[in-house]
């Protein structure tokens, strides 16, 4: 099941990702194929997608809403370097434990916002990576129940200020200023996350392709390891790193992480004003 | 103004800290004058402190309430080696630009909440620093505009596991962990942060001491510097540094930060179970 979050008419709810009838605006027979979102539809959720809800049936044509981030995280904890060849690119070994760090929920849009060029950097780049969302509140949690936190999985992008992480030792302006996190388009919820390909591209050109099973570490070590040391909270999202072919973002570029069984997360890149 | 945030009989509020009525349960002839709450009354907070707001006139003893911590921070920004001799006592020099880190919603805790000694470390530090409250959404703040975006000062503790400090690049994992950001007992917003007097004791006796002029950078230089990359909102806080002297804490000792101008935020070192 895909979970989305959008807004209509400045209401802001959740739905189920569905197939739009056919015949209706946004229906499969309403052409305009290229686009991801259309002939689908949202069925939208009463209640929560982090506790008991259901489809209301109500239907709302894709493209008659804004997608937003599929959801809003207390916090964002990513891990650096758990793709070796992506490790081995800018010059590091894999290291011995994960390279814990966070993005703010501030640094969190959603799927067709402007990535906003920050004015400290030259040099931004993009990181397509595996997004796991948090469905509940855990710590300590031991391997074998790592499955049953997850709500599921989306895509995102590890925005990177690249010139800034080499000159500031930690990364909290890098990787944390705003709009560096795109998430989206929806959460799938059925999905085995271990060997899935993952795409970006840059304009319609592809940067960097891989598989997740490429991992050093999978999604189950990472959240026994990162819930050794802190609670995550239902929305809260797991970033698992991204693999090799990184490089720059200019204005104007659109940028795009495709992962198999989950969908594409495009955002522009805009200068401020 | 001191203002607080508490609970009683599960309700939450803001309440401003006034003397305690003479005669009355916790008022100044009401003995027990050693804790730093004695004397002490909450005038009840209409509205919210980020907005309007007026005091209620109703007061509740400050000893039949529990504090909380006086904000809940969407993030904690937090800057490093802002103090040129503790920068030093940990072999370091002081930065060209400040170490800019984040700790998650998740390490905050009020006044005496336990620090939970953290399964993952064997040194675990106190590191005291002066807290800054934002009180209005902020971006691209120019200096001489930082102190309109201030709500007010409190203290807090930068619990650090310095071993994994020194074992992991990034110290997500070394100073993000749960209770890891001890803060109050409440918002100061009536402050000269320029020159004030900080002092750690561990179970009584003085660890650090420290004066905040002896900021390498100031509260209005971190505003600019952080403010460039991110938005801060509304409660979130900015930890300043801390002075030399940190070390070492272990189970059951009391740590207890004080600030001139501010207060006492105190705390207990304990296991988890």
């Amino acid at each position: 099941m895909r979970i989305a979050r959008f807004s209509i008419d400045g209401t802001v709810g959740f739905g189920v990702v569905v197939p739009a009838p056919e015949g209706e605006p946004g229906g499969a027979a309403a052409g305009a194929v290229s686009r991801p979102t259309a002939g689908l539809a949202l069925d939208i959720i009463k209640g929560h997608p982090f506790g008991d809800f259901d489809r209301s049936g109500k239907l709302v044509p894709m493209d008659q809403v804004r997608l937003l981030p599929p959801v809003l995280p207390s916090k964002v904890v990513a891990v650096g370097r758990n793709y070796a060849e992506h490790a081995r690119e800018l010059g590091h070994e894999v290291p011995q434990v994960p390279v814990v760090f966070f993005k703010p929920s501030t640094s969190v849009i959603g799927p067709g916002d402007e990535i906003v060029y920050p004015g400290f950097s030259t040099e931004v780049h993009h990181e397509a990576e595996l997004a796991v969302v948090i469905g509940r509140l855990c710590k300590d949690v031991p391997r074998e129940r790592a499955a049953e936190v997850i709500l599921g999985y989306t895509c995102a992008n590890d925005i990177t200020a690249r010139d800034i992480q080499r000159s500031e030792d930690q990364w909290a302006r890098a990787k944390g200023f705003d709009s560096s996190c795109p998430l989206g388009p929806w959460v799938e919820t059925e999905l085995d996350p271990s060997d899935l390909a993952m795409i970006c591209t840059v304009n319609g050109e592809q940067r960097q392709l891989g598989r997740t099973s490429e991992m050093v570490r999978d999604v189950a070590d990472l959240i026994v390891h990162i819930t050794a040391a802190m609670t995550l909270l239902p929305g809260d999202v797991i970033l698992t790193g991204t693999p090799a072919g990184v490089g720059p973002l200019h204005v104007g570029d659109e940028v795009a992480v495709s992962i198999e069984g989950i969908g594409t997360l495009t955002n522009k890149v805009a200068t401020r004003d």
